[in-house]
């Protein structure tokens, strides 16, 4: 194992430069990896984070969109989610938390939520978990936490984005089940949505709507496999828009009250809504029980995703990269000590993702 | 068939008392048959139309829960759900509606909203179709309707309810998927909610809670295969009834806005709510998406059902009449020229059902 230490940018304070912090190896126990970090990404959730929208540990390391190298196992015969064996040298994803599989939640199906869920990127430090984000040289990966060794096609900053962005679509698309011959709205057209829009392509949708408060947005969406785009704006939207047939699925990635509001009216009978976007404090929507229940209409919340997920997301996005130009989404790129000027170039709105090479 | 004309209580206005009406046998069309009513009962949907609480047609004959036997058929050869030929004498219960099973809302697997649908006991009268509702001596099927030739087991008053209740319960267990080992609450425990807890008992519930305004309603779905009986009250109501585990399953009957709004914090995370009683005019729901997402919670609306959840319906109470006292649901018969007394008995909410026996 190298010898001099390794570095995290430490997140104290929303709006506040990170700290530099100076990190010795942790001796590793039981099922546990250390990875050095090869690329991360800022995440929509890194800057709702940072700019103070939501409650947030402090003294945490941000960054939960990474890839990284095998540096050092607890043990010999580890392995990933498929069975493969895993050794020093292989590059990796993982889930963006480490879970008991044995507790109740996670038998549930719901590993995402299980007792003691650990999320990288988002605790707060202790004295033997540290290097515990994207932002930083290393990551110290629990056990629990689900490994996948990642395909040579993929490039760092095509994969990076797989463990939140793609994986979490990945999920909304099982809550979808068959989209063969359906009808999809994806509202917001940001990372969530672009992925959303592909995802949906390639599950066999019939027509994908991309809407996004910017034109310039949604349009951009039909890069990624949108057939049609328009831009939020009147309740008229939907008679103009869709006819009478509306939307079979909506996938909602941005989380605005009332972006999720007008959506409900753009649901054909029997259709459903994904909720993916709305993670961070708003005020409550105000929904017609009756109009739900007379148009049969489904609901659906998704936070984070299962394992699974992400598997269905590699597989997606190895195969889907030589269609949608998903490499070009990262708009910049920064070297780690340079962490604060990429949350600024993050937080303008301008590009998809900002990445972060340690 | 019978020379005397056939005779139907005419719903004019809200809060009017019925007229009677006497009406010839139409002469049947293809695909139709003329069915002599044995036995409706006043659903709720019934009294909220009698008395305004929502917009209904004038005109109409109400009653849609209903059992009659058959007294003429267009044409011979004519089969039920199950493929089991029918004739005259024969005892069914039909789909509270007829619908073009070549619609494209049919073809999408809600039959309930197809297009042209024709609902009994809610259709103003025309010139050829007047035996259309319960609370009449006959009623006069159309094409499109799903006819199921009934069990000699059940009787008329336990058979009415069928084809509302009973199925439209069968709709929301469909749609809430195994409940092998699940906690389900069922909120309201009226008719619907009654049937749910024998239901969700029935498909392997592992503890069934039932909830009402009234502990004397929800303590008698104990009868019906309710665990433990709770009244619905202040917000600290899930903590104190399900400790940290909540409901996997709610089946909401109640249709109130607050007890909606209420259930969603008995849910636990990835739990279902299911809507079945939503259908009058109402404020709208204060919800939280953000918490939606978090807990990874789902709702889905239902109205009426589709044949095969009729079907079940049929099937569960053939077998669950032995278990738990359907029959005694109804608390008052009337004759069909008793209506208007029926209508005032079954106002006041001391009876699960009222019989009408034309």
């Amino acid at each position: 194992m190298n010898a001099s230490p390794a570095k995290a940018m430490l997140f104290t304070a929303a709006n506040t430069p990170f700290s530099s912090l100076s990190v010795a190896f942790p001796s590793l126990q039981k099922g546990e990896i250390l990875v050095r970090n090869l690329y991360a990404t800022i995440c929509a959730s890194d800057l709702h984070t940072f700019h103070g929208r939501r409650k947030s540990c402090h003294h945490s390391v941000l960054g939960h969109e990474i890839v990284g190298r095998i540096e050092a196992l607890a043990e010999e015969g580890a392995k990933d989610y498929h069975g493969r064996p895993l050794e020093k040298g292989d590059r990796i994803t993982w889930s963006v938390y480490a879970h008991d599989p044995a507790s109740p939640t996670s038998l549930k199906g719901f590993p995402q939520k299980s007792e003691d869920l650990y999320k990288y990127g988002h605790e707060q430090i202790d004295d033997h978990y540290q290097l515990n984000g994207g932002f930083s040289t290393h990551c110290h990966l629990r056990k629990g936490t689900s490994l996948f060794k990642l395909p040579e096609a993929l490039t760092d900053r095509e994969a990076a984005p797989l463990n939140c962005t793609h994986a979490t679509i990945a999920g909304a698309m099982r809550l979808a089940g068959s989209l063969s011959g359906k009808t999809v709205l994806v509202n917001g057209a940001g990372m969530l949505g672009l992925s959303a829009c592909a995802m949906a392509k390639e599950k066999g949708a019939s027509h994908v709507w991309a809407c996004d408060l910017s034109i310039e947005k949604a349009t951009h969406a039909k890069a990624f496999g949108a057939d049609t785009a328009f831009e939020a704006e009147s309740k008229d939207v939907p008679h103009r828009i869709f006819g009478p047939d509306k939307a079979d699925i909506i996938i909602e990635t941005s989380g605005m009250p009332e972006a999720m509001e007008n959506c409900l009216h753009m649901l054909g009978i029997g259709g459903t809504i994904i909720l993916v976007g709305a993670v961070f404090p708003q005020r409550n929507l105000s929904i017609n029980a009756e109009f739900l229940v007379r148009n049969l209409l489904t609901i659906k919340g998704l936070h984070n995703y299962i394992p699974e997920d992400l598997a269905t997301a590699i597989s997606f996005l190895t195969k889907a990269k030589a269609k949608y130009p998903f490499d070009s989404l990262v708009g910049r790129e920064f070297s780690l000590e340079q962490l604060d000027s990429a949350f600024e170039a993050g937080s303008h709105g301008k590009y998809y993702r900002v990445g972060v090479k340690p």
